[in-house]
């Protein structure tokens, strides 16, 4: 077995302790060991890749039963199970595009099991790359049962919204927490309501950027994963502004994909931990 | 007579050309030259630096008489006479620091003819540097008459505020447009009041910066200057954030000062054009 | 007519005021210009982009009378007619990939008439583009008359290296001045020979990057273009500096390439004015 | 006691687990831990910050105990007892006065116990600062027997070469292995000799920058701790170049001296680990 564990529970003494004794009793070796103590919510969080000549389940029990009083939130995953993404799109093609190059290099560890999307512009691109895709439907109770269904047939991990122009429903992000990555534009300062690059514009500023969060209820509002930015110059037409921000955008979302993948997010209140 | 023109005006036919002339007209050769026409505004900017045999005074006379049919606003500095910089500060000392070292250093071209405060705390720093320092009374209203006669007894050519924590009459603003630089943090979302680190700690922002802008009527909405930004981690706390925070926005007020001191700042409506 | 008119000539009186003369006399307006003198070579050179009523062919015809006496290198391109880029690659897709991809979005003003490889590894991933792709034989000497004849066949104005691994003969090179792009890791401090992310990874680099430069008879050694790093760290194994390092030559050499598609390079000794 | 523990060995089983057990048995509760094993040089480095009721020696016999197996080496310090910096410095003052203006905002948790020099330029700055300032003799190893003696005399953790122009022997560096820190400029590519921003201007650089690395007999090619970079164009002179890079150099310097102050920096085979 060659894993990821990942834990958080309420900071204690003898965490560390506990865990490298459960693993000695499964017989494992550890490769990596990341940890951080938030002091906001006192909460701790590590994360350890861990070699055994036992099974994932044999080692699975161990781990649990060493650490289980510490009242934990636990994963195990063997690094060969890549986690499955089940990506939304809908007409604009660049953090797809990025996504796909990525994992054809091998660069980005997940499956992509199939892209759905409110419209059908990139179905050629998405197939020409041997993976399914889906239009859903216009209504959006309808739409978001599909990607239910889709997520539960597929056993999908995670969602990425890679520029989906539509806004889920309060429930749907409920009912998938820290399990759906969104990608954002963002300025300094920041600007409300539509055709935002325009605004930046008006507003001359020097610097636009991207945010990869997580969704929460309250859409573009949710825990910050990764984030970049760009230097600009006044020669910058509008235009400019959206093709230097469309290439943050798909390198920001990539990223925090990658993060994703590699179990290195971790939720301390509305702050991410980064390994 | 080795000096700087800049020139605004409304966008039309033949500006470079009636320039050009106009600097043939006055013996003189151009060393550079910059220009943009801002397509929202429909204004033509320009900065040109020209050498001539003739005297400043020679040398203007011909060049007004070139350019007037534009209906322009120009200015022409001789590079030797080095603008003046009046700095307002209150406690804290980096960005001041930072503007006494460049200034000794010969890297920034002004002259600080005084540096004002609201306390006493820099009295000491700004004297060991030769620097006349003034402490300003408390009352607001009787602060600014002394800010304004400084300025005008020390031909103060713009007014520097280094991290000055007084938030200045919309009449003060008034009365030096584009002529008063200030120094404010940034983030990825912005924040709103007290405590702005702190607050950014607790959204779990990946990136801080500083933005340099000129101060209107309305505190920290002038035009932009300057930006930077630097990526943080989740490790850092709200203390790391101000400490990261004070190296940002000394480097981007220190870059604004350079820009305003060598004319390089234009205005074109609410943003500026930088050369 | 709309039109980038470049001009590169010994320093001297009057040039601006020279070119503002042609364009006025061939009805034209100047949208943009830029300009810069290099004190090294006292090498002048601007960039301009003109509009007029006149066709091109008129309106060349004037401005080549109004500058000849300047004894210049100049060059008029409608801005309708995009450069043509032939392109090289060998078996590695992340540059190729982030030029066809700018060039579907319309991000890239190029022409892309065909694709040449030393290998066939990329055949299908071009013509999926619905480009031609085009074999070279083994032999070098072959290899480059085909280039050649394809240049020459395809009105071609650049030639770009996607990471074409393989090192183009002195006399080719010397046939194509200043129009061949290449893209190349960089690192600090450098190193020479076999394996450079493996070398980089052994000494501890804290930053890696990648360099695009004009090619000349001595390979990775012509006038820069543009340069861009990434800060890595000490976990990085070799695959990781190297999988940072393919999204910094795609970025780098996408830029190279753009520069170059709108006139914006220019060269004054071995180095580049870029505007 | 609040500690930090740093902690290098061969990699083998069950080393967190020993130092979890050690920590345990002196009463003490771990507050941050960061370990990585070098897959080259296998081994296995660890920097671990604990509190305890004890004190620093009842702990640290403890601690060796529990550890003493792993035949490691162990650094334990208390976060009170800060290093003490000595600096050295010829003419310029850039370096050093970051250094003085971090200490005094107490963002540097160093002590400067003295400053020396080969030249008594900067003595009135060090002493406007309340640090004593010392002259060394022109010869070399007469200079290299003072820093020697100064060393011991104030009991100096590391030296800090903050541009000190002169070349130190061989024998000295390798007395002080891993506790001199040098600043230097760095470019893509890079240049060897005299004058190197005159030489990195003649090539057309798009980037400069700087690199702080520990010292060994073979100057500028020691370990690497810290690195970054500025952008910068074809306007820049090489006055300018320099001016940019002694703001890079005097942050790389002033970030490393940072790290190591906090224990921060291991040395696995010629590379650095940061934590």
């Amino acid at each position: 077995m060659d894993a990821i564990l990942t834990l958080t529970c309420s900071d204690q003494p003898g965490i560390v302790h506990s865990m490298t004794s459960a693993v000695l009793a499964c017989g494992g070796n550890i490769i990596e060991n990341q940890q951080f103590t938030d002091p906001t919510t006192n909460l701790f969080v590590m994360r350890t890749r861990i070699q055994s000549e036992q099974s994932l389940s044999e080692a699975s029990k161990v781990l649990h039963q060493g650490l289980m009083h510490l009242d934990p939130e636990i994963s195990l995953r063997e690094i060969v199970r890549k986690k499955r993404a089940i990506i939304l799109v809908t007409k604009e093609s660049h953090c797809l595009r990025d996504l796909l190059y990525l994992h054809e290099l091998g660069e980005l560890p997940i499956e992509i099991p199939v892209v759905l999307s409110n419209h059908s512009d990139l179905r050629d691109l998405v197939e020409a790359h041997g993976i399914p895709f889906q239009q859903l439907p216009a209504q959006k109770a309808d739409a978001e049962a599909i990607i239910r269904n889709s997520v539960e047939h597929h056993d999908g991990d995670f969602l990425v919204l890679a520029r989906y122009m539509q806004i889920l429903s309060e429930e749907f992000c409920e009912h998938y927490p820290s399990q759906i990555i969104n990608i954002h534009h963002s300025f300094l300062p920041g600007f409300k309501g539509a055709k935002p690059y325009h605004q930046a514009h008006a507003r001359g500023v020097k610097i636009i950027g991207a945010t990869a969060h997580f969704v929460t209820g309250d859409l573009d509002e949710g825990p910050i994963i990764e984030q970049d930015v760009a230097h600009v110059s006044h020669s910058a037409t509008p235009e400019d502004l959206i093709a230097i921000g469309r290439d943050i955008e798909r390198r920001v979302l990539s990223k925090a994909v990658k993060l994703f993948a590699e179990d290195r997010i971790f939720l301390v209140g509305n702050r991410t931990v980064i390994f």
